[in-house]
């Protein structure tokens, strides 16, 4: 009976809803919700309190977000978003991934391969010049040429004017272009990371679950100069832990979201797109499931990766079933009919630019799978490949005036990319070719393997042996050199990159030959992308203008991975339902969940837990600690590690997840079921304190700003 | 150097290649290879002794192979075919598949619940009355009812004559067919199962590799009227262990191969059909793997599953690896144009069967994954669902005259019909709700979400939803009951089956509603696919009687599930490669790779022998007993579980894999790296005495006969 009655209220609630649910929102630091705060939660928002908590802010280039917690450049992240910095630190007989770390001392304190930090300092609005570039008469691809101009010398004169990293977004899907400039850390050193076994308790099984036991953390330190950077901000810890129906903020860096689709795109996510993606993931899965039983060192080597496809299997299937929902498909098809009446009646004789859209997206499908495999490069899954491409082109670039090049060699991006080009990361040949060969078999089923281009790339071999001959003769990176065997071929990145076109083209280099021979194909798909693209970015940007005429301060724009607020309250599930939970959780709860599901994988406690298992079951006041809690925030991917703060700016939490119903978050925000997953900040002084005994970093911590 | 060496005689090899390799063959025991053997090998065949290894052979229905090993009825067979029977006997408090099974007493033994054993009684050729059944001019529609009205009149006619299971087996593609008439037991129950760890030791990442280590067997026993069967044929062990260099026999089941396939039937292969086995096998692994997951009750509840698709998914990515080399396929076209030309010179004006075949090709590909979603039910992955469509389809079929019938419902199928439809397998709501979840998501993005049949399949609700009310509202199975839960609902099979049409009818099961929903447009599929089919048989009766007039014995058909003698002398693989091995492996091999991987999941040794591990690595004569062989044996998948004799026709191994080479197979022979796999009949009984202390069955085995 209750289900009955909660259904019928939700049914009014619904005819009700305003056009902004409750909590909604992914706002711009530069245009935050004032007057919803101050008038939904009393809230008044001080200019200098979010100016700090910009300023505690840090992204992770891996893709990631995290906060500043000491005047010493001490920063809190995910252990999630930490995992390829810390995997790549590893080797045969050092696992940090799986086993932890930490640092007795600074010096002890582990120099990443090519992680990037960024701090953003000041948001400038260039809608206007980016708009003034495009001619309402150009056609599509000149368009898109003259807007990727116009991007380039903007950010080359912030860059030259500032020294920051300054980068032009693109917001409300091309209604809005906003310069970005951030300060760079670049190196970025590991501090602490608990044990994978306790950071990801539950692995897959409660990944995207709420109740939740994880202590999701770790710990980096950015440096200037070899020093600990003295940061100007930085977040204090809350000296209370959080409440149910506590307010909360979030200050993060959402990667990207759905929400401002047509809904021909949302059907090409749902028929196409995400069942594409989907194929792909599952396909990866399964690989790197198999090459991890291969063995323990394979395991070591592989593990990072089946993670992050486990995880994006489970958010991708989560979007999948959101797009399958009819009743938001319903709502979606009846807000655009809602926009599109007065769009259209004031069209004259113009296409509608929801028609334009559809055809632009109809061009998009056609190319897709093509692109994807060639362009996307997920037709030649080999880091030793992308290195290839990264090099090939950017040589190929540099000789071009900067603001005809593609966009990653524009001369705003030269330090990013870099770093990421003469990475240390150590690579391991027998992953490499287990990876290339998977995929350039994928690349002969989903072309077919008739197609001419399939042909040349497997050059008569079959996709294994192909895939071994390539891994085989490219020099293209830093390769792991197991014991006792031969030393590996000197490493030439640097040597072809700064040689030029003359040394590329004379290099016998096996996977610079291959990216050589995809390369045209591959930047002709990208041109029919860009092209089609831009008409989408015009004909939204149409449609923005009209939706802001209409709305003002209540819209922000889709996730763009730039820093957003997000504020929502501490709440768990209430109602009578099977979903029902409280908003907290506690170390009490991890510990039955273990006992429950027989503490075996993936709820086994690392050995340092089992060893003081006794010990900590028998400390009330550990047991009582808050451990994880739910928060009503709008949140997703790439909001991992962002700092939740109180009222006082303090911080209580840190983001390490949504629930399942998180995921529909992608295209529209519900408040109902949808809930943000925290690590409580209380929760992690007392593992810190009684299970790590990490005195010094807790000192650090605590010391008074 | 030697690589190059080896690489041109085997060139020259190729060249001077007879039609049939060495060892080629799966073979008729009625077109036995005799003079094949007794030339290459000095073998004769005598007839007395080949209806010995005939009548001691067994087929398990649920897809394997067996032998009897002694005058009561036991059977030995893999684990692996024995797994879901296994699985099936298990409950919360029991996981046999798990831990291993040993009954002390006769009375111990544990009765299958819907397990049936075949053993070949006689094959009678009625390929005339078959093909007289159809006129040249019918067309395909009505050709495929006349010839499916002739084989159930054949099948009929024999079981009311013989009181034998009668089955008309299609052979070369269409070119011939052969009545097999068997006895079927069906009182199967359980002697022995060794722990799932010794048995799969090395786990996916050793299936379908040799050097092998693994104690794939497992024994169940035939009954009748409630006693041990005692049968007149079964295998006695040989007093010697095979050596390198021996003959031997198998005797088994191959389930399929696609030797005779034209080449655009391998294009489609290629192209198409094995590349979307692969996707569905992808989304099953992913979804068994984080079901096992959630919990140990999960786990032994999908576990079985889960290996049965990741063995799939090696077959399979082995078959596409072959089909993507260029030489295998170089050499398909080049042996179709040595058979096409004769045959289309002698057409005169009739089309070319090739071009038929190549035209019902097209048809079956144009239907396929429709096909395959609804007719093949993978849209509808749930035991209740195809217990909803069996009873649905059985009463409506057995209103109809048996030759009109669609072929499962005939009625000399109706015991193996029946023993499966009223299984007492537990079924758990939860895995089924999962599965079908999944398989009505995919049935959405690949037929298309706004597909009439799909929307009305999924009733206005996301598959998820839509899945979890089918379950709940079906009654067409035994469920599970959870410790303290409530009475699962009355199981409602029999009385539908037995009720007729107007108890289905009146029948408000959710289930059964669904299958009522899809059954029109299924039949339509399958109506296409078997006209389509019926072409391509036609098309390859006539490429046969031609191959057959040039060839005579040296052709054997494809692999068809029906008992096949092939043979193959013991031998590892020789030569200078990375691929090299010895014939036989040793019990002191198992515990070597057991510590190269750290003893680490695959590589565990269960804890039976984990205990005994310092007694038996200090014996040298177990350590050095032979525990699995290789072989250049002519099997594929439905080999599983067979006996493999030596010339006295005694039992020296068992079959129970082939290598990664061996997966090519299914597109012709090859003996260069291709091998056959068995568990050494020595080494079971070493097992058995030593680890087991099965002294009951060992004496029974070693009984003289």
């Amino acid at each position: 009976m209750k289900h009955r009655q909660s259904l019928h209220t939700l049914f009014v609630v619904l005819l009700l809803a305003p056009a902004l649910r409750a909590d909604e929102g992914m706002w711009l630091f530069n245009q935050p919700p004032r007057e919803r705060l101050e008038k939904d939660h009393g809230f008044r928002l001080a200019p200098e309190w979010l100016l700090h908590l910009q300023q505690s802010s840090v992204r992770f280039s891996s893709g990631g977000s995290g906060s500043f917690v000491s005047a010493d450049g001490l920063v809190l992240t995910n252990h999630h978003v930490g995992a390829g910095a810390i995997q790549k630190l590893g080797d045969a007989t050092h696992d940090y991934y799986r086993d932890g770390f930490a640092a007795a001392t600074r010096e002890q304190e582990l120099r990443c391969h090519d992680l990037e930090l960024n701090v953003l300092v000041s948001i400038e609005d260039v809608t206007a010049r980016v708009q003034a570039a495009v001619k309402p008469d150009m056609p599509a691809k000149e368009a898109a040429a003259a807007r990727r101009a116009a991007l380039a010398a903007i950010e080359k004169e912030s860059l030259a004017a500032t020294g920051l990293r300054s980068d032009v977004v693109t917001l409300h899907q091309g209604g809005a272009y906003h310069l970005y400039r951030a300060k760079r850390y670049t190196d970025v050193r590991l501090v602490f990371a608990p044990e994978h076994a306790i950071a990801f308790f539950g692995g897959d099984a409660d990944n995207f679950e709420f109740p939740r036991y994880n202590l999701d953390i770790c710990f980096f330190r950015a440096y200037e100069n070899g020093q600990p950077a003295r940061v100007p901000h930085h977040l204090t810890w809350g000296r209370q832990p959080v409440s149910a129906g506590d307010l909360v903020f979030v200050s993060g860096h959402p990667g990207h979201t759905d929400r401002a689709k047509t809904v021909a795109e949302v059907v090409a996510m749902r028929d196409r797109q995400v069942p594409f993606d989907l194929q792909v993931i599952h396909r990866l899965e399964s690989l790197y499931d198999a090459f991890c039983e291969e063995g323990p060192e394979e395991r070591r080597q592989a593990i990072g990766s089946l993670f992050s496809v486990q995880n994006g299997r489970k958010a991708r299937s989560g979007i999948l079933a959101a797009l399958l929902d009819p009743d938001l498909m319903a709502r979606k098809r009846a807000a655009e009919t809602t926009d599109r009446g007065p769009i259209e009646a004031g069209l004259d004789s113009r296409p509608s630019p929801y028609v334009r859209i559809a055809h632009a997206q109809a061009e998009l499908d056609r190319i897709a799978v093509r692109h994807r495999m060639l362009e996307g490069a997920a037709g030649f899954n080999s880091k030793f490949f992308a290195t290839a491409r990264t090099i090939l082109r950017a040589v190929a670039e540099r000789a071009k005036p900067d603001g005809q090049r593609l966009r990653e060699y524009r001369d705003s991006n030269r330090g990013p990319l870099e770093l990421q080009l003469f990475s240390e990361e150590p690579l391991y040949d027998g992953f490499e070719v287990a990876k290339l060969a998977d995929s350039l078999t994928a690349l002969a089923t989903t072309l077919g393997a008739d197609d001419p281009l399939v042909q040349s790339v497997l050059a008569g071999r079959p996709p294994r042996e192909r895939a071994a001959a390539l891994v085989a003769g490219t020099a293209l990176g830093r390769r792991h050199q197991p014991e006792g065997a031969q030393a590996p071929p000197p490493d030439r990145r640097r040597e072809l990159y700064d040689g030029g076109a003359a040394a590329v083209a004379a290099s016998p280099d096996t996977m610079l030959a291959l990216a050589r021979l995809v390369d045209e194909e591959s930047r002709r798909l990208r041109g029919l992308a860009e092209a089609a693209q831009e008409v989408k970015q015009q004909a939204h940007a149409e449609i923005t203008r009209a939706r802001f005429a209409r709305a003002g301060e209540t819209l922000y724009p889709d996730a763009t991975f730039t820093l957003r607020l997000a504020y929502g309250v501490v709440r768990g599930i209430e109602g009578s339902g099977p979903e029902d939970c409280p908003a907290i959780t506690t170390y009490a709860g991890l510990f039955a969940r273990a006992r429950g599901k027989g503490d075996a994988f993936p709820f086994v406690l690392p050995p340092r837990w089992q060893e003081q298992r006794q010990a900590l079951e028998a400390d009330a006041a550990f047991m009582n600690t808050p451990f994880n809690f739910a928060s009503t925030a709008d949140i997703i991917g790439g909001n991992s590690g962002s700092p939740v703060v109180n009222r006082a700016g303090e911080l209580v939490g840190l983001i390490f997840d949504g629930n399942i119903h998180s995921l529909r978050l992608d295209l529209s925000y519900d408040d109902r079921l949808s809930r943000a997953v925290s690590v409580d900040a209380a929760g992690i002084l007392a593992a810190l304190r009684k299970v790590y005994a990490a005195d010094a970093l807790v000192a650090e911590i605590e010391a008074a700003p």
